[in-house]
């Protein structure tokens, strides 16, 4: 055991099934970290434009492989292809239980879930963009059986595509994003919905308050009602929590509000050792992973207030 | 009567009452616009950035008087001041029809309710920004007993800050204002609060989905409670809507909202003569004024689908 920091292994391939917008975005931004990548997309449109930003177009896959395909087709994101024995493979789907369920069933410990926080109302091979994962959040799943070596593995591919990395398990995330992103869908989409109800009026008066509220209720309807269907009980509890917190007077739920939407956001560098327990008590305190080094990650924790 | 397009009146000046964010920046537009423009606050500092930008400092004021103070303090907003018995006085309020009860009660026809559909979550002179009308739209109420060429003159200012202007009555403002921005604020302060519970984890995922989603959450508490306390009955009508549109089926419910979030914005060109009813047939429509002819206002509506 040694305090210093020393070089890593050297790092896999990455192959990357599913070339839109997630997957074909970080097929380019690990081809710009100087990454060798390869990839496969059932829309040869897709393969051509992730070929010309320097992918290896192959249905051979080994290293580090990332099923980036919607949640309705991961369990079938593989048919035809051919995945290196000692493969790790990872996802970027944004539920993870059901994942574990289907390919962590397939995969056992070579499986390690993950989720970016990142994407946009758009998809396609169209909306790719190198920088996307830039700053963003990314879940890196760590079960009681996850091999650490691999988390490990999947954590460089998420840190050498520009993201940090959040350690937690499959249920942890799930509760997580139900709280922050599912029910943001849901209630987009209701507060779209009932506005359209009161009229073009009140549509000719909307301003910036509602098109931030409702801008994610432009994504494809069927994405988000695969990811809200396939995490419905975190999702429906979720929800049931914001529904509480509106029936609070009004004063006392915009004080609360508010308090929240503006806590400090100061951090402060920590060092962890690589041990699942180190590791998982990190992400639940709100820390992220922003380095890997030999026995250790170096990552930031919330100041504490 | 004729169709053709002859200069206006010459613009009187305004006097605007309050030089925070709304008011200074209303100031600062109107003063680059060429429009001599007076005003006051009970804030030296406030005065002293005013001034900076042009605004003459003075307790009497004329022309079209703007209140610009936040709603608590409408109804005294004029204290020591001296108004002249011809001003035509508007406000900013986020709500309008307990301004029409009390300051439209003081000055009668006199008095043309308005409301500007911006600012953000910053508020004080120190968020004075000359560009924030530019583009936005601007409620101007038609009320029964409304002078019309009075509510010329408001919408004229309107007009000249950069802003479009939507014909309604103050009845017909605060519901559609409790469905595109009372609620909103409401629902991000229901998802902030909801998430604060779920903990530092979920904070740590929360990526662009949450933060647009409860951005307005940011605003001032007491600002917020003073609006949706002052708009009571139809925000807690359209929360009703809202809350039953979260009671459909997931598949039903997003669905719906994308089609009103991704609704075609095509607009056409209209004149409609100055008359009330003509007016308010154009804001019901969704339709706004852009600009003042002599006997028509020009305007848009949307394309219909």
């Amino acid at each position: 055991m040694t305090g210093f920091p020393v070089p890593t292994m050297p790092a896999p391939p990455v192959g990357v099934v599913g070339l839109g917008q997630l997957g074909g975005s970080l097929a380019a931004a690990l081809v710009r970290a100087g990454r060798p990548v390869s990839g496969w997309d059932t829309d040869p449109q897709a393969r051509e434009a992730a070929a010309a930003r320097g992918v290896r177009i192959t249905r051979d896959l080994s290293g580090v492989v990332v099923l980036a395909v919607p949640l309705p087709a991961m369990a079938t994101a593989l048919d035809g292809l051919t995945v290196d024995p000692d493969a790790t493979v990872t996802d970027v789907g944004s539920v993870k239980s059901p994942v574990l369920g289907t390919v962590g069933a397939a995969f056992g410990s070579r499986f390690v879930g993950g989720h970016p926080m990142c994407g946009t109302e758009h998809s396609g091979h169209e909306a790719v963009d190198p920088d996307l994962f830039d700053g963003a959040r990314w879940a890196v799943c760590l079960e009681p059986d996850t091999d650490l070596s691999r988390w490990l593995r999947v954590t460089e591919v998420a840190l050498d595509a520009g993201a940090e990395v959040v350690p937690l398990t499959a249920a942890e995330h799930d509760d997580a994003v139900a709280a922050v992103s599912h029910v943001p869908h849901l209630l987009a989409a209701a507060l779209a919905a009932a506005a359209g109800e009161a009229g073009p009026l009140a549509l000719a008066l909307a301003a910036g308050s509602f098109r931030d509220a409702t801008r994610v209720a432009g994504s494809e309807p069927a994405f988000v009602t695969a990811m809200v269907e396939g995490n419905a009980a975190p999702t429906a509890e979720a929800l049931a929590r914001v529904q509480a917190q509106l029936g609070r007077p009004w004063p006392e739920l915009v004080t609360a509000g508010h308090a929240v939407a503006t806590r400090p956001t100061a951090q402060r560098s920590v060092r962890a050792p690589l041990d699942r327990a180190a590791l998982l008590a990190l992400g639940r305190a709100g820390g992220v992973v922003t380095r890997r080094l030999a026995a250790f990650v170096e990552g930031r924790l919330p100041q504490e207030g």
